[in-house]
């Protein structure tokens, strides 16, 4: 958190008072389940679609009260798609600790997600109006949509660029596009400015996703916090190798990829090739090319104080050290 | 389906609606992900609690238009509580056809899982009413909480009667008392008759986990459709092998059961240990007293043709052959 906004004493402040809710609408159920949701709260992650929500919102006339409740739904719904990922991917360290699925189990891992997406809409309730919870809904089936699409892509070395986009889109840039329209929504401004929020957010998703897949191939465990090529041992092939495999017009990649084990030594000779075909530099253009999206609408939106921050913040979560 | 309600063409023919109104909440998404839901639902199960909710809205102003799409929606929250179940318990087989989660791997069925999820909320929504939503959200957190809760009560013997009840209460009989709640709401009856109707679920959801639990020691494959003794084999100490431990003074079953590896001769030699300790007895016992509660709460509402056919499907239900 501090990474990105500590010049922004404000933000902080309300971004502590999310989290204070997001805890409150955990309440107080069986300290087995309690205790590791906390500790996931505490380690706290970036923050990033509550910031999104609460600056959006402050382009128009922001209430704390309606929007700090919204912003910590979201989160919480971000926190349970988190701990249903760690069970795909099988991750054991996320934020800096233990995932919840390393620590009580798959099996509670699932049901902990299931609680903490209940209780979210229980408080996105008392908010109640008819228009977000719709959106609200609809977004979190096209996560999940999205993640499945790249689950059946698994191992599939036919992936195209355009699928791995629809499934960003979906896994991540739609609660992105989410946080920054119902910001806008919640600020009580007119539609059609409102949609221009939600695009900028869907950009700049799909532009944070390509990033970190980047980052995959890039990072040691230290920088990232989370284990390194996570993706490529479990058969999620990101940009940087569908770019390479784009570039290796002989196909070597692709018959190492049809009939590689995806042992240590298997997923360094990948990781090599995907270096040397480029694949890294494609991806990081294509990133380019949605960052510079995302600056097109954001430049669209009305100048104030909140779209200066917003553009510290894109520039700050676009421009991570690949 | 046919079992409990095939006197009553009426009910069938909403039941019918209702997994109509299922299908279109989950819409197109990639026949990878609808297919197997498609199944599930086509498969059936008893459609209980759809059932519960539309007799219960049919004592007051019964209004299909409203009360098809909740108990659509009930029922497929129902249906993802019970894919999640099955990566949990590891179950290949549910309604007589292969689980989602052995079809398409435990990984992608807890998003799909996710997305019923979230296709529900959508389209109780489109119903909107805040009471519902905070209702409906407030006892999918019980449920989470109640299989967490069976789920940290894995392999210890010192699990006590109260803690199983309240473990039922929140897995099963929460949504039994809901659907008999809602149907009730909708149909426009006082708020204090209409808690009478969630008393009455809640009673007969106890009482029919605890049925389904002693059919878990009594059962075949064949007779109840998934695999016998299944909870043993995971570590769920139900109510017979609770009531068992109970009788078992000289403490033979717990030390047993505390260094058990649950192979199938163990798993043997428990099961005759409940059956001479009278555990499936007693529990019987346990389920006819809260049979007799439900029927009690029944009694209170008002008499109509609804009430008999409730009266009717609670016999059939809390009284099938162990």
């Amino acid at each position: 958190m501090e990474i990105f906004w500590n010049k922004n004493p404000q933000l902080i402040a309300e971004l502590s008072k999310v989290k204070t809710i997001m805890k409150n609408t955990i309440g107080h159920p069986d300290s087995f389940v309690r205790d590791p949701i906390f500790q996931m709260i505490e380690a706290g992650g970036k923050m990033l679609r509550p910031s999104l929500l609460i600056l959006s919102s402050k382009f128009g006339n922001y209430d704390s009260k309606r929007v700090l409740p919204v912003a910590a739904a979201i989160e919480l719904l971000h926190t349970a798609t988190l701990i249903h990922d760690d069970i795909i991917d099988n991750s054991r360290i996320r934020r800096g600790i233990e995932t919840i699925q390393s620590k009580i189990g798959k099996d509670a891992a699932v049901y902990s997600g299931d609680y903490i997406i209940a209780r979210s809409f229980m408080l996105i309730n008392e908010q109640y109006d008819e228009n977000m919870i719709k959106n609200l809904s609809k977004k979190i089936s096209q996560i999940c949509v999205g993640e499945l699409k790249q689950y059946r892509f698994r191992y599939n070395s036919d992936i195209s660029i355009y699928d791995y986009i629809k499934i960003v889109s979906a896994k991540t840039a739609a609660l992105f596009s989410l946080s920054m329209y119902i910001g806008a929504y919640l600020g009580g401004i007119e539609e059609k400015t409102t949609r221009l929020f939600g695009l900028t957010g869907l950009r700049a998703g799909i532009a944070y996703q390509i990033i970190d897949d980047c980052l995959d191939y890039c990072g040691t465990d230290a920088t990232i916090l989370k284990s390194s090529h996570n993706d490529l041992k479990q058969g999620f092939y990101t940009l940087p190798l569908i770019c390479a495999l784009r570039n290796d017009k002989k196909g070597t990649l692709k018959s190492l990829l049809d009939t590689s084990n995806f042992s240590g030594d298997a997923v360094y000779k990948i990781y090599n090739i995907v270096v040397e075909k480029n694949g890294i530099h494609d991806a990081k253009r294509i990133a380019e090319k949605y960052t510079e999206k995302a600056y097109d609408a954001l430049r669209r939106l009305p100048e104030c104080e909140s779209r200066a921050t917003l553009d510290h913040i894109l520039n700050a979560l676009l421009d991570r050290q690949y």
